[in-house]
């Protein structure tokens, strides 16, 4: 740890049948999105990631050469971020394999980004595009086949590590989360926490493309769906925030207000948004 | 992190059904035995414990007040060693309760005491009893009642802290681990790590009492009964070891040789002692 800096530490599980189905994820991509959960929790903060480790479960039948394929994809995204796999624990699983990810990032003393930091009149602002990874667990759902590159979100997600530094860097954002479980349910937490509410201009909400089309997501998956790993964080009405960071797409998709609870559409067309994240999609299935 | 020192990560799963079963083992008992598990890692390396974080995935249909019990036994644990709950994750487990546990701890850069530095000449050490924990789950799986107070490292396993920090502190140790999968499947880890053999002495090794009579266990148990949570560690010939450290009894047991493998007994005697611990308990099952 270097002096003057702080140690953030993540844990995440990816389960078999919850977070992954080994019928529709390949044992690569089940690899890279269990890291990618943990770097994106790092990036969220506006930390910088050292170091994984991961406690791996695994069922006795599991077919031979899918524990290569998941630590093949896992060491893949590592090496993108420099973040070594740096120990673990290995058990049999009881049922399905089970993984859960631990990533070590540090971040100068004092600086990381909370959840707690937002202001009445804040500004809400969303990296990339949203719902492109719900988008391909609908399609997985009715049974058809997917071409992983029409959902890169869902298949190769790469956490905005770069652009939370950026954001802490410039002392910009006043709190920030990453949309693991959906928007609705994350920026929630960040009212919560706040404690204020958020009111969102859903024509603002900027849609994955995604299939062979390249079509817009609906917006329900756009507020609700999880696993995009995209950052939503708020900034100072008067701040000055670029159209791109570190190459990705930022856009301002509403504004933290007094009160509680996230709301669809402002003044008099206003209506309270329940969080249906990641949840209302686990029991639809 | 406190300057000059460096961080130590453990990751360790408690599953239902492997390491635990909610029939034999109270919510209590399965909190305070997973913390343990954490902490004894961070033990075994002489660090002191600052922090824990829990990943815990729950079956819908967990009864009321489990979660609540397992967290007292947790929080209970880590009021002892002043370790804090200090974040994690929950998610919905598709089978049983599945919890990893990450545990923090620091120590002086480069004072960690590894599983590589014995030498040939090394003497062997362990810390209390062994077989104890083992012997419980021998009574538990003829369908018997178990007592827990006759069985306290199984049932309330106290990780030995403040052994490990001594002997850091003090430089005695020349390797070290703790005796979580069984003293012959531990012990080979050193040997594997320093690139040398061991040599037990059987008539040594300190068997624990249990039981409302207690007996001492066989043998067998003591060599490979895991999760009794005692340290293992090797230290020069010459070196001189008190009786007890933090009050807790220290054993010689044996001696470090050249070659590879524990073996049971010296010189004409000797015989290979292979690793079944932990392994071999689950496989009768």
């Amino acid at each position: 740890v270097p002096d003057g800096h702080e140690v953030l530490v993540t844990t995440d599980f990816c389960l078999e049948g919850v977070h992954f189905r080994r019928e529709w994820h390949s044992a690569e991509v089940v690899g890279q999105r269990c890291l990618a959960r943990g770097l994106s929790d790092v990036a969220a903060m506006g930390g910088e990631p050292v170091a994984a480790f991961l406690s791996l479960a695994l069922p006795a039948r599991l077919p031979h050469g899918w524990v290569d394929g998941f630590l093949r994809g896992f060491r893949e995204l590592g090496d993108e971020f420099d973040v070594p796999l740096a120990g673990g624990d290995i058990a049999e699983s009881p049922d399905g394999v089970l993984a859960d990810i631990v990533v070590i990032g540090v971040v100068p003393k004092g600086k990381a980004i909370q959840r707690s930091g937002a202001r009445a009149g804040d500004r809400i602002y969303v990296t990339g595009e949203l719902g492109g990874s719900a988008a391909a667990l609908e399609v997985l759902r009715f049974g058809q086949k997917v071409r992983p590159g029409g959902y890169p979100r869902h298949f190769h997600p790469v956490p905005r590590i770069a652009v939370g530094k950026w954001l802490r860097e410039h002392g910009i954002a006043s709190a920030m989360i990453d949309t693991s479980d959906g928007l609705s349910t994350d920026l929630a937490h960040i009212c919560e926490e706040s404690g204020l509410g958020a009111e969102l201009n859903e024509d603002l909400i900027p849609r994955a493309a995604t299939g062979k089309g390249g079509g817009e997501v609906d917006l329900r998956l756009a507020l609700h769906g999880g696993e995009d790993y995209e950052l939503v964080f708020t900034a100072r009405k008067n701040r000055r925030i670029p159209d791109k960071i570190a190459g990705v797409r930022i856009t301002e998709i509403g504004a933290m207000v007094p009160g509680s609870g996230v709301h669809q559409g402002y003044g008099g067309r206003r209506r309270r948004l329940k969080a249906e994240g990641w949840e209302h999609f686990k029991r639809r299935s």
